[in-house]
């Protein structure tokens, strides 16, 4: 019906386009749009974005409508730097006239209709959605679409027709293990909207915080947070600010484990003695919610009423995860409380617990959302399971008719590659070979920033560009997975998001400018060439690699904190020698690029050192620099070796390949990217293969 | 008294450093300070700046240094990013004691003692100062004192005994051309505050704009502002914020001339017939209030009680710079009112009025600024002159027992490269022959940031660094001189105080980015190649050399508003030619930086043109990209010649000098900086001088 109704707003223009032969999306031209749309056709000329540019709102008005507009002009003011009048007007003549069908929901719900179209010619652009959110998503895609051309600021003439593939597509943020100040979760929030996302998921309560004021029990907040925790005004705040943006909130507090904070306050809810301290140390703890006890229950069902009524969405997280169960063996009462009741172990407990929690939660109007661990057997079907432990259990969720969202593989602080979170889809793994009814299951995915390692200082470098890609998995058509066409689009993205006010780029050199201190301009350059191309160690590694047992006290002022997750440089230089290499190492120009690159490298260390004598910060990556170093000198050889024409002995290779073992070993916590491109150069130098064979 | 009661204060430690030997402050070692001390002592060791770091505020107490001391451990912690208590304390074991006298003036006055005494030694600090002004200062110079160390973050043992050589060190920024939003000011004011000034002078009304809220004459900003103005609770808050970093505000009301955004809503002020509308051109214009008018001193006796009231300070600017006198000469009443007073000219009729509206600044306890012009036979001897149109002016005024500050040689709008403002001192020119009691007169200076050509995007750039250079001539001793340990101290600065939320540095590569539009890395790294080494034309030429005429709409979008006004790279390249030709052209190590530069330059431009090709705004710089390809052309062929060892010939000298003459031409309002370093080299090919003889 709404679909119908769009149809007909939309006329002949769109007739035009259902007649034409539609690209796949897979086919589109580069367009630079993130994500990329579900249907679009290009067409010919340009719309010029000039001072005489105007907006229309027209159909369905409300005050949110207004304040999008507002900051759509104000964006594309700033994009363009041109001076727009900043008021939309009422003429259908306007530049880009805006069609809204119909009021959303008044609490925005999953799978609410996001749809819009936009048509944009050489003389306007039109753009047409049945609800606010398909116009805030559509004026998002027309601001990516503007850009400086050969006369001046413009839109390509394009037909979109676009919606999102899945209902859910969130980022979650750990608030509780570093503060975020809500001015930074709302720059995020930004990001977010400029990419299409559409669910905040606040993880504000663990083990190291408590991080909202409750009226009920200020004791939580009060000794649970270090004075660092967001006022029920300020969450009202960020909550009507992600409205505006499309974007639902939906809180999580972490039960019964990861709840020490909640302890310091009111112990009389933990299975253990007591007293409690805010946790400082990372990991799983022991503390846990007494199961037993109906003064827990009592406290929840009174908190949980506060909550519900703050947090408006539908959905409630209550956590779930990493329950160790020690604290329950190790309490007589508890013990005693389940053999008397059957419960067999730690997990029977839990799902004992999860029960009783989902029905305070559900009577206080809220759908329950857990981590894996609450899906055990007996559970309600209506809660929503968030996978974090592997794509089967999302799967298995889904087979036995329980909603779910897929965050396994999108957990942001592992480090990984855009790319590698860009192939993980909700769809893939054991989902492949879910029935259709049962895929209907799957929401949608979540990624997730959790905070041991990052500050306001660094958070939003962990979180973009890289988020950006998932947002496209979520969004766009399955087929759209090309990850070169994804890295390009990315780095146009990124520029875009500083705009907004995130600081996942400038942070970098202010970071460095503190780790160098004082230093010439040929000093500086040398520490970020070397940090350039290296990035923190991923996964789980960092705790294990660390130097000293790290805390929320630790300071973040690390190369290894200041580095990007992904390095630009170095995935550029892999990509130049699998070129190089797949090209039979014949091309001339691509041999004289790495050569100039690994000259830069080999000659780094020496431009470093007088840096590294004054400050610890860049001493503790001395040895980085000298491996660098060392692998830049083995790959010059290798490339001299190719050039000879000669394989390169056997000796050679080992002595070289120990060389770039020792650079692929992390140290200050840190891996040198270049490494296995590196290694791929020694062993074409050393194989009598293609690299060989192929030249005269 | 107040010094001696501080020399006691200080106790054995001072005297020590009084016994000693104490260095000239020319002489001081390089410690990154700006403004340099008065005098400074280095100890042996340092203290060590880590998380127990605590500081104590002794002596007088006053919220306004409890704010100073929060400012300061928030600024010591992102510099550190170490996790500081934040809380100042009251033992006299912190790590930091800092000691206040008494307080200041309830209204900052000139002249005010803002001396400290600062001594840091390995086991601990100690600040002391009369007033809390000096308080204020001596945490500025804490905090640049502390740096990463070899062994964590450290400030060096030192004692400094400080005080400025001038009472009056201002900064002047034009809100009127183009709206300056609070926040952006309050951020300049931070700036201020990490170099010492101490004076914001408000030019907040002119032709182009009445950017303050008047009860009552609401007409003034109503009409006068396009809805950008500063409601008086904004100007209290800056007023607040300023006082609080030990600045004072000074507003402008620039009258009789620069007024037409006046007459918008008052064009009963006026002298021609009007009507008036808010000017959107640069430059001097006809209109002007009528001072033959018994209605405009009614309405200006009102509104100057308003602002009387509204800022404390006891200066009250009114401009009277720039009156071109046309509509005086236009308007019949005007003429018979002068011939019946016996005026003779427009001098006259500007010295009657400024003698009018003088008497009514007194009447509502103010003392007068004006500019240069306000200075004619009779005015009182109590006015303050800001000299402007040369030093000339200050020294006769001086002379003739008035009071002055210097701004000609501090416009910071007109591109001036930071050691040429570094060589103005308000004591030489003219003033170099004064009498010490004349000198007296001279208060000091004020650095000016017109704004035809800067908006909040840019305008931090266009003050900052350069500022700071401007802020040390006014503070350190007239012996502390030399632009090379400026320059290098500068440079650190400018890393500071981004710190302190300033986008001087980080705005470029967002405003290139706009430029180019979506772009490889290697295309992006071919503009700023280019664009590092230009800046836009100097003085008043940028009005000459424009396309079409600028005005208050023109977009600041171009290459021109982008680059930094002073070319590190280019002054870089400079000094290297100048070292080469200097060494007789023997150090090859220096050829080869030559050479190796020269030959990035050579090539950028065929990396640049696909660019070109894209964005109309890279399009304006295309032919100044030959032009830096050809003139790096002429470097290296002059390099070649001067490795051969033979002259080159006057027809390659004159084919090579006429090259040079084209990229010395300003293009696209911009000019190629490494020109006359590359001319330097082709005259030293050429010449049969030093760089041949002294070849073996």
């Amino acid at each position: 019906m709404a679909y119908k109704s769009r149809l007909q707003g939309l006329g002949i223009l769109v007739l035009c386009v259902l007649l034409s032969p539609t690209m796949t999306a897979a086919q589109q031209p580069m367009l630079n749009l993130i994500p990329v749309p579900a249907h679009l056709q290009t067409g010919s000329g340009s719309l010029r974005v000039d001072p005489s540019f105007s907006v229309a709102l027209t159909g369905y008005a409300e005050p949110r409508l207004d304040r999008a507009v507002d900051r759509f002009l104000q964006q594309l003011a700033r994009q363009t730097a041109l001076p727009l009048t900043m008021k939309p007007m009422k003429s259908p003549k306007a530049t880009l006239v805006i069609q809204t069908e119909h009021p959303g929901k008044e609490i925005q719900e999953v799978g609410e209709n996001e749809s819009y179209v936009l048509e944009v010619s050489a003389t306007g652009a039109k753009l047409t959605a049945p609800t606010p959110l398909g116009t805030m998503h559509g004026l998002q895609t027309f601001l990516q679409l503007v850009n400086v051309s050969p006369d001046g600021f413009a839109a390509p003439a394009v037909t979109i027709q676009d919606q999102p593939r899945f209902p859910w597509r969130g980022l979650m943020i750990d608030s509780a293990r570093h503060f975020i100040p809500p001015g930074v979760i709302k720059r995020n929030l930004d990001g977010m909207e400029a990419v299409k996302m559409n669910v905040f998921h606040w993880h504000i309560s663990d083990n190291q915080g408590f991080r909202i004021e409750s009226k009920k029990f200020p004791k939580l907040h009060e000794l649970g947070s270090d004075g660092l925790y967001y006022t029920q005004e300020e969450i009202r705040d960020v909550i009507a600010y992600a409205r505006d943006r499309g974007i639902r909130v939906v809180p999580e507090f972490d039960m019964p484990g990861h709840s020490t904070a909640w302890f310091v306050g009111h112990p009389e809810l933990a299975s253990g003695k007591g007293p409690y301290e805010i946790e400082r140390r990372w990991g799983i703890f022991d503390a846990a919610m007494d199961p037993t006890s109906e003064r827990v229950y009592k406290l929840l069902d009174d908190f949980i009423s506060e909550m519900a009524k703050t947090f408006p969405d539908r959905f409630f997280h209550i956590g779930g995860d990493e329950v160790n169960g020690k604290e329950w063996d190790a309490n007589p009462k508890i013990q005693a409380y389940m053999k008397a009741h059957g419960i067999k172990n730690g997990q029977g407990l839990q799902a004992y617990f999860s029960g009783r929690v989902q029905k305070l939660v559900v009577k206080h109007g809220k759908v329950v959302v857990g981590w894996d661990e609450v899906l055990v057997p007996g559970v309600p079907k209506d809660i929503v399971i968030q996978s974090w432990r592997g794509q089967a259990s999302l799967a298995q969720a889904a087979k036995q008719g329980y909603r779910g969202i897929l965050s396994n593989g999108y957990y942001l602080d592992l480090g990984w590659p855009a790319a590698r979170h860009y192939a993980v889809d909700p769809m893939s793994g054991d989902a492949t070979n879910l029935a259709p009814e049962e895929k209907q299951h799957i929401l949608g995915g979540e990624s997730c920033m959790w905070a041991e390692y990052v500050n306001p200082e660094n958070v939003d470098s962990r979180i973009w560009p890289r988020n950006a890609a998932i947002a496209e998995r979520l969004w766009s058509p399955e087929d759209v997975r090309d990850p070169t066409s994804m890295y390009a689009r990315l780095d146009f993205i990124s520029a875009r998001l500083e705009w907004l006010g995130l600081t996942h780029k400038m942070y970098y050199r202010k970071m460095l400018q503190r780790i160098a201190g004082p230093s010439s301009p040929e000093e500086f350059a040398a520490l970020r060439t070397l940090t350039d191309v290296m990035e923190p160690v991923k996964d789980y590694t960092r705790e294990q690699t660390a130097p000293a047992e790290p805390t929320s006290a630790t300071p973040m002022n690390r190369v290894v904190d200041a580095v990007p997750l992904e390095s630009d440089a170095g995935r550029h230089f892999g990509e130049l020698v699998d070129q190089y290499v797949a090209g039979t190492c014949r091309d001339a120009s691509l041999a004289d690029q790495l050569r100039g690159q690994l000259a830069v490298w080999r000659d780094n260390d020496q431009r470093l050192q007088p840096l590294a004598q004054r400050s610890f910060l860049v001493k503790e990556v001395a040895a980085r620099s000298q491996d660098l170093s060392a692998l830049a000198a083995a790959g010059l050889a290798a490339l001299d070796a190719i050039a000879k024409g000669q394989p390169a002995s056997d000796s050679w290779k080992s002595q070289q390949l120990a060389k770039m073992e020792q650079a692929k070993k992390p140290k200050a916590q840190l891996l040198l990217i270049p490494a296995p491109g590196t290694q791929k150069l020694v062993e074409a130098a050393a194989a009598g293969g293609a690299c060989f064979a192929a030249k005269p």
